[in-house]
């Protein structure tokens, strides 16, 4: 069983706000010259392309793309390209590739295909001398520095970072670019929060670390900005535990799944103050109905026994960045309750190569 | 325990080779005035927007018209319009709602959003007397009659075949518009391949109905066009039987989620000949890595014990609509096999509204 306070991952995962300071000041001449660049090309639509974790800041970079800048997004399907080689008619929209290591074949390729057909494409990621870096025609790089743990945490906030940054940059009067130096400082105490959800005062682990670590399945859900977050952290409890965690949004949920819901089956609900978060109480409602007692992961402006406090002092549009990195604690914790390494998740790699 | 003989989604599984032959030759003379609009307006993208069941066949929906259309396409995340109150630039493109009921407001909300924003709004609905009706453009019925039982069977099948039909009619020279006339003769004989899975020769439940009704978790794989069909799979097995089931594709699993697989889960893998199929086997290679051992539904033109075979007669594109039809049945079975009605699944209603 590894030492508990060494794994690489919890490292990685305290190392986020300071990355994120250093993205912030670093990162804003590029993100207002990819603006500038957006600004001329006008796309009508926008297309992400991404795969695992990176599919999840693509999730979150949806919401914030429609809301803030209200151009219809939507996910690619690599297979299109790479598998059935289909040429799309991109000209008119946007590309915005999000990968970590720039390496994956069915990203570079969506890129490549969508460049050659007009469309404006742009590349986010944490290795910018990569294949996807050479395809893209404009690259922000994460400056996330090296991350050695399988499971990617810091550039995981990173991509989030960058296309916040990008969505400021191309709406700067909005509580959004207002509300962004204040960032680290929130990453700090929100980092500091999640390691007190980690143990007891007596340094045994915590009930909800306890909770998810002796079960086989779990439940994750949230609704709007925080959906992503949902969908991280299921990734993450599959990856490092083996745990069956599926995440749903609240309104997923009531269309089929919340028929797996039930009094065995642990609960994570992310409930930002906003929107989001109020319709999240209808998921929470739903599986509580079913025998569940979810633990909801909220503002502590809440009440009940069975929650976990991060204070938010950001727009609920910033909440995902605050809520994962205590969230990547809890999984750090429950691997090692369970006493496998989270930083080296049996029969994964770093860089996976899709076609 | 129900009846074995008797359930209503058994009876409707049943219905649905008729149901497509009556759609296929109602529904022609619409398909082609849709395609006549579609023309005219000429979007530069499709997003599609659908809960549950019917967003499943929005994925069908997207690879299709990628595939044959080349039009860039992706899902609606509803909650930017009906959580965030956000209007989107919709001008220019084509929104396609999906929808058995057409009573979810969530639904409604966007394609409302979009038609007064100018965008063309197409509805496929098995209710056109319905608020989704009233507030498309477009209505392309399902005619899919009455279904009783909460679980969607023929009604999914039909949403399919309105797409297929349409995006035949936009591209009448294409294998896809020759295959189509051949699809209810192919549904029948992949309905009676469905009903030989389900009991041994001695009436007992056949090996794969035993090994999912005993598990509580299980994993459904595929790629492309069939992609769709492990969507659906995975949430009926949810909805009728509580299982733990999830789907990937085959380029998904390899990104995180393959960590899950393992000796005591079982698998299922779509594999249909084509491009999709062979990718296919990339995810049934690593899942009997990890220790499973995969059932594999397949044309019947591979080799191993674990193969469940359905005659593909049909173009790859259209195996979507052969290959869910014996995975209803298998979940019927399983449903039986476990001594719960698949007919009324536990705290789920037939119309959802979800906002």
């Amino acid at each position: 069983m590894p030492d508990p306070a060494a794994t690489v991952m919890r490292g990685e995962i305290g190392e986020i706000p300071a990355a994120i300071e250093a993205l912030l000041a670093e990162g804003r001449a590029r993100a207002h010259g990819a603006a500038a660049a957006i600004r001329r090309a006008a796309p009508r639509w926008l297309s992400i392309v991404a795969r695992g974790t990176s599919d999840n800041a693509a999730v979150y970079a949806r919401y914030l793309v429609e809301t803030h800048l209200g151009i219809p997004s939507g996910l690619a399907a690599p297979s299109v390209t790479t598998i059935y080689g289909r040429s799309l008619a991109w000209r008119g929209g946007m590309v915005l590739a999000i990968s970590q290591s720039g390496q994956s074949p069915d990203v570079v390729g969506v890129i490549t295909d969508a460049r050659r057909a007009g469309a404006l494409t742009v590349a986010v990621t944490n290795e910018p001398s990569s294949p996807l870096g050479d395809a893209a025609e404009v690259v922000l790089p994460c400056g996330a520095g090296i991350e050695r743990a399988v499971p990617a945490t810091k550039t995981y906030v990173a991509e989030l970072a960058v296309v916040a940054q990008l969505v400021a940059a191309l709406e700067p009067a909005s509580d959004l670019a207002a509300a962004l130096p204040r960032l680290p400082a929130a990453l700090r105490a929100s980092h500091e929060a999640g390691v007190g959800w980690l143990a007891t005062d007596e340094g045994a682990p915590s009930a909800v670390v306890a909770e998810l670590a002796a079960s086989d399945r779990c439940l994750v859900v949230s609704r709007g900005f925080n959906y992503a977050t949902a969908l991280e952290l299921a990734l993450k409890l599959q990856e490092t535990t083996g745990l069956f965690a599926d995440a749903y949004s609240a309104a997923d949920l009531q269309h089929g799944p919340l028929a797996i819901a039930g009094p065995g089956v642990p609960v994570l609900a992310i409930r930002a103050d906003g929107p989001g978060g109020i319709a999240t109480d209808e998921a929470i409602a739903a599986v509580t109905a079913r025998g569940a007692h979810p633990w909801v992961i909220d503002s502590g402006s809440g009440f009940g026994s069975r929650r976990l406090a991060v204070r938010q002092a950001l727009p609920e549009a910033l909440t995902p960045l605050l809520y994962i990195v205590p969230g990547y604690l809890l999984v750090d914790g429950v691997a090692r309750a369970r006493g496998v390494s989270p930083d080296l998740p049996v029969g994964l790699t770093k860089v996976t190569r899709t076609r």
